[in-house]
């Protein structure tokens, strides 16, 4: 049984003028956070202010990186070259990255986003460009991922994964996620949302759509802030994990923890 | 008398397919480069090759950032905040920072491109957006400048400054450059471009448009690649350099040893 | 005195996923719409759909061109060639033009963005560039502007002039705006809002900060959606001007009446 | 047997201070001209001036629009919808019709460039984004196409049809081109090149990598201008062409020969 479970929701994702989210009252729920780093949003002040917000409160800072789609928000398929894949996120690596040290911290994790966060879990070239970047950049960064190519690679190259559970999706019997366009796909009602959580962290099970339980184990549970109904699922989730013994606790912590269990990893 | 100099040109000037000057041409005569950031040129593979090509010949990697202006090649004035200019320059220090660290250095350098080169010589705002980007990111990274407000601003803060002397551009007699729009305001004649050259680094004087000497402390030389023409210019100023005893060197080292002669640096 | 005025907002100022301002409360409430093209907001999505609202409410559509500063929403000032701002102007036009011209309609104005909008009053260059986009693209689109040199050059031109009038900005004694940063340059208090308005079009003066009565002739007031708080004004205002009499009308039928008392023009 | 033929390069494929291609000495050779519309490549100077160098020689404008990806230069498949391909191209098309019209001339045809150029021959979605872009703005456009979705979607709707014989490429037996990828798909030599496109034009076969001879009907015939042996090739081209008897006519009017003989479109 996990004790520990991180928190992550993604963040800073307004560009400019334009804010998302309601960042800052996600803040107090949260351990980590994956920051966009210009690709899909982010410019270089909303980096700065989001980092900045994340230092004050000490959660995790994560890079978010993306296709190179403002218009699209990073969520429409690129077929890109691997070393394409591999130097984009280097270079949205190190901008995150001059924000977190010019606020006094380091980065903790990467988390790829939209799009590009899906194709890692199946395509073996982009899964690999994004550890090549992750390995020749920083390997002590834990890579967020959902089962998948990513994963398997991070492991195998001897970097910290940490699985991601996704809270507000129906899964299949076999661990992927409903596809957002079947119906049910995303879970809406509080009461669901806050009994799956406790049972993936808890009891590390999640049930699918057709009635079977599988087993999850993740390491942090993705929340959003999209909206004010969102903050205040974030927040019931949190206390209910809270009340079921479960420490919210830092994502390098928790992988640390389970490293003990079940994996080796060079951070 | 100078016994060593610095010499450096602007490269990775291309963007996607796009290219801009000889840089491979260039490169066996330099010691430092200022390397596109990507917001008036340089994408990410542009400035991962453009990295490695300094890498393999030893030569000092510094960025160059630009206001956010692709189209006009960041030659066009734009008035933005202290805080704009800060987080713009933050932003690009990281992007090329990443190259260098997958690449396996580190980044030696800051020089201010085009438009936001010749306003952070004049703009106290601007001259402390830069230096406080670099005090917060890498105190220990030289800031390339002409005299003005950018080298004052640096000095005062303890960071290495790192004069520049251009070799292709007539001075007027109060040390600035004559304006581009002037006539002769651009050196084309090789041999008039290396005997000045020489003397600048040997006598540390330069002759002004109206016939008088005047001072010039120069660390570094910036050459062109832009052409053929360029190119061979380039070699030819540094034939002629070697041939009058001087020591072509790496920028750190050139700081360090004026340093010891008249001023200090925390670097 | 004014028997009829046209109210316009600015509209369409999202991007990609992002959006901004109540366009669908506002649209009931204008009679004409400036719609932002590309470089400070819109993208070909927000362009279509907003151009597509307008039409099916009888609302005038006019092109919004900004400097190119999609991460400074067209506010910062930038220093161009006249050239580069007439291209940048007939690429927007152009741009928007595809979009009204899918939709069954046509541009009936051009409107310039921000600090574009703010230089082009003072700005002879600019000005003239702006006039030239216009001609050279479609001679018979009104020209938005307050007093000054846009208003002068396209005036003449031969081009037909909008007069605007900022129903929620303080004005100096002699006609232009009390700077934003100046306290009490914008005016919340809805009943001040709606009667110095009323005032404008019926009386044509508005009460100038030192409390003199100043002349203005305005054709259209550009009222604000960017907050339902701004929605409800923009209804008081538009319901008050009804009771006082005043036919909201749109804007080519407005300039066409004071054309027959004042001013010539070829639309 | 065809006695008239166009000839058309990519022309505009500059980007702000990068220019790509010799468009001045392949100006001379032309007919037509695809000219990039800001997406892949195109700022707005470099559209004007290249729309002014085809007005002075008679050639005819067509839109050549991309995908959103100017770092890729256009060359990677993007996965978007129906509704945004399609309202990215009327906002391309719009875009260079407003330097059309400032230059006193109208757009003749529309081209996709690129890998979305590829993609509208087998992606019906795509297809019919571009034809439905066309309709809406102006269907008296002529839609250049290699044989597929594109050409068989523009001419159900009534649209007219320019096909594109490729001089250059090697062709498979079934029509296709031979993927880039492969040893021989490029042809380099000049007499080989000349060879083809005159039995193209004239004969109206092409001999496939096979040995096979197929049929191929060319309105148009795409040359190249990235170098000076490209510039040299198209000269060359043309030349054969002419002493063949073959007529270098427009676009419009070789299309409309066709037309009288085996197709009818609404232009």
């Amino acid at each position: 049984m996990a004790t520990s479970i991180d928190l992550v929701a993604d963040l800073g994702e307004g560009f400019g003028t334009w804010t998302m989210g309601a960042d800052d009252a996600l803040l107090d729920t949260l351990t980590s956070a994956n920051i966009a780093c210009g690709f899909h949003a982010g410019d270089p002040r909303t980096m700065d202010a989001t980092v900045r917000g994340c230092v004050s409160r000490g959660i995790g800072i994560g890079a978010h990186p993306s296709f190179p789609d403002l218009a699209g928000f990073g969520r429409r398929a690129m077929d890109l070259s691997e070393n394409e894949v591999r130097t984009d996120v280097l270079f949205q690596l190190g901008a995150l990255h001059a924000f977190a040290v010019a606020n006094g911290t380091s980065l903790s994790h990467i988390a790829p986003h939209g799009k590009l966060g899906n194709l890692v879990a199946v395509r073996q070239d982009y899964a690999r460009a994004v550890v090549d970047a992750v390995t020749a950049f920083d390997p002590s960064l834990i890579v967020l991922a959902q089962d998948g190519a990513l994963a398997d690679e991070a492991t195998a190259r001897g970097l910290c994964v940490g699985i991601v559970g996704i809270a507000d999706r129906a899964y299949n019997s076999d661990g992927t996620l409903v596809a957002r366009s079947e119906p049910g796909a995303v879970i809406h009602d509080v009461d669901v949302l806050v009994e799956r959580t406790v049972r993936m962290v808890v009891e590390e099970v999640v049930e699918a759509v057709d009635g079977t339980l599988i087993p999850v184990v993740a390491d942090t549970v993705l929340v959003h802030g999209d909206n004010p109904g969102a903050v205040a699922n974030a927040k019931a989730i949190r206390a209910a994990l809270e009340a079921a013994g479960v420490t919210i606790a830092p994502l390098a912590q928790v992988v640390a923890s389970r490293r003990a269990r079940d994996v080796g990893c060079s951070a």
